[in-house]
């Protein structure tokens, strides 16, 4: 019977998780919205939902951690909260990054618009596909989608390279959007590291299910 | 017996942790004096110390998991060993970013060198002090000293504030050194992100002593 109850709570504990997810995922794509449509209201939902975020996570780390303190898990199970509490950091910097998005399309709003040579909704969809996917993964259990998730990670760290290049070219020829330009390198930058998150939840979810080890055998992906 | 065998294993680990804190520290300081000196050699050191971090990352991490899957602690053994498992993610960080550092430290040296208006030595100074008191506070299990590193934080946050502004309006004024201030901006943003993870691990030996959430009492700090 306490047998039952236990994995009744990991089953709870994993819903817990997956709220947390759907919050920092639906973060991002606010984010992005909020830059592609130029709303500051977007941004402003997305600073609040930061507080949700916040509190999303300490419910998961609070329950992960009497989870251990009580039921003393074994083997997959104590894998499995150590992935979730893991996890869980991951979830709550895609969120930050997210803000950080919002906040710097704020500031976007109170200069001229103007075309920059970066798709920061194209790299905020592929982003997006990412997280869901490492979410997939953990949902499902599924080393493959976990695996799937960190060979995207080049891809989004080529765009990252190509953007701010490119944006750097531009700041050379048109100095009077520099501050424009900036601003997206950093958001760029921000998906970038998103997806950076996402590739390390797919590797808790690896470690999780296989008990391996396999954070460093990818390389370090710093642009 | 067993339980002086546990504390035995407890201080062990908490001797691997602080090996680890000292590879990050060391690759702070070796990051920004590659910066400082232009050294290409520095750089390289920077590059090859990352594998040594990974590799004690692995072994704290290990360890922590064979600790809570033999022992079985409850309560304060319990909260210190998952602070070990956050604070160990934390150092990583850190040490990534002293390797980002390194990298755009070695781009620019095939570019010339200009006076830019950034004091990164005294940011890495600044950020290496918060590591360092955040460790101690560890090593003593001393709150003050850790709400002190709490307090270190809003300083740096604005030294990258005026240290982006600046460069921001040097790139408008003479686009020629855009790439050299580009790269400035973003070692200066990793410095502050350092510091945040010094801030971090802070919070961590707070949760470890107090057992209390004090994650979210602090202003999520983005610029």
């Amino acid at each position: 019977m306490p047998r039952i109850h236990f994995h009744q709570q990991l089953a709870e504990l994993k819903d817990k998780l997956l709220a947390m997810a759907a919050l920092a995922q639906q973060a991002v794509e606010s984010a992005v919205d909020a830059y592609v449509q130029r709303d500051e209201g977007i941004c402003q939902y997305v600073r609040e939902n930061e507080t949700a975020i916040n509190a999303a996570q300490r419910e998961v780390d609070e329950m992960a951690y009497e989870l251990l303190a009580k039921e003393q898990p074994m083997a997959i199970d104590l894998r499995f909260i150590l992935a979730v509490i893991k996890i869980n950091g991951d979830l709550e910097r895609i969120g930050d990054q997210a803000m950080s998005i919002a906040i710097r399309t704020k500031e976007m709003l109170d200069i001229p618009a103007v075309v920059l040579p970066v798709d920061i909704e194209n790299m905020g969809d592929y982003a997006g596909r990412m997280i869901r996917a490492s979410i997939q993964s953990l949902l499902e259990g599924d080393c493959q989608v976990a695996e799937s998730v960190r060979d995207m990670d080049d891809e989004i760290d080529q765009m990252n390279r190509v953007a701010r290049a490119g944006l750097t070219q531009m700041i050379q020829k048109q100095p009077e959007v520099a501050e424009q330009a900036l601003q997206t390198i950093m958001m760029s930058r921000s998906l970038e590291r998103i997806a950076d998150h996402a590739t390390n939840i797919a590797t808790d979810v690896i470690f999780w299910i296989r008990g391996a080890d396999v954070r460093h055998q990818l390389n370090a992906a710093i642009d």
